[in-house]
């Protein structure tokens, strides 16, 4: 399958949902589909479904429609690799920390979690998804030691800021980041997937007030 | 000001953005900026920032730079309106649930929480963000009388399926949904913001896995 050199953001970012309905659709014991059908489920058009899975070489052979089992292995393949899980860390043992940690073990998203870390002494020696949390300033020592390269940043934007640069000399060169801080401003080598809550809420409301 | 008719969907997602970077300067005392200067900050370009400006009629002069509390404050009355906050009911008490009920609390943020709901009775007469938690089969009742216009969704998507006609029926007009199902292709009349926190992991995922 030839993958196209750099495939647009907005396409790796409807990978996953592609790969969300084609397993509701494989649990439903749905054999093909048509690229129409998938947009119509999915609310969007054939033709963009047919674009994107052109990034990919196309999975499929056009007016034929696709397997969905096999397009589900195709797109998982390129989401999930070999299988193998990225082994991850997450900063800031918060409530938030709590919530999200949970979608780190959860093994079928593709990372493995292997440290929890906080400023909080209350909280040391507890764990959090089956991982003991430690104290943060053991962080250097363990990143030498077990080689993580995820770090999921759920602490305030001043934390952030002064905890990029070490996350970047510790080996890590993927952020899933909670924090106010766009990291890939000052560090382009890192690889950043942002989830600005406070941003999400605004946006909606602005939707809401401004309805046509 | 002279909005136009229909701003699209990822000028609306930056103005957000916009609005932290100019709370961040106003806090650091800084006066005016130029469009390339804040472009810089963001990780954008000038043009990029001029053009999502010119969306809303342009806010300042060019060449001349932008007052930047001025600029904060025309923004803030696009993302805010008046100031009133929307009334905002979560669903699902749990971790995530509570982890973003204090995004909703938060009074910066737009919103005011004025009911949380769920199915566990072990949750019953608790208080989450200082809202306390009602029994799901009481939210009928309770839109009749409070009359919220925002729903959280923290539950799985079967629940948010069977629940989503009901919150339509009963006058909730936006959604906040962490849930993994597409509300807006059944509901075109809601307006949605989706956080979908496993999708933003797998594609996370896909831009490690493959990195030129």
């Amino acid at each position: 399958m030839g993958v196209q050199n750099k495939v647009s953001l907005p396409v790796i970012k409807r990978l996953p949902k592609y790969y969300r309905y084609l397993t509701n659709l494989s649990a439903d014991g749905k054999e093909k589909i048509s690229s129409s059908e998938l947009a119509h489920m999915m609310g969007t058009t054939a033709s963009q479904v047919r674009q994107d899975f052109n990034c990919f070489g196309g999975f499929g052979q056009q007016g034929i429609g696709y397997k969905v089992d096999v397009l589900r292995a195709e797109i998982g393949k390129l989401l999930f690799g070999d299988g193998e899980r990225l082994p991850t860390i997450l900063i800031g043992a918060g409530h938030l920390g709590s919530a999200v940690s949970s979608f780190i073990s959860r093994d079928t998203n593709g990372y493995r979690l292997i440290g929890v870390f906080d400023i909080n002494p209350d909280l040391f020696g507890k764990e959090m998804s089956g991982v003991p949390i430690l104290p943060l300033h053991t962080l250097s020592d363990f990143c030498a030691q077990h080689h993580p390269e995820v770090a999921v940043l759920c602490v305030p934007r001043q934390s952030a800021i002064d905890l990029a640069g070490d996350l970047v000399s510790y080996g890590i060169h993927g952020v899933w980041n909670f924090s106010h801080y766009d990291l890939s401003v000052e560090y382009p080598e890192l690889t950043v997937e942002n989830v600005h809550l406070g941003d999400s809420l605004m946006s909606l409301g602005y939707r809401l007030r401004n309805k046509e």
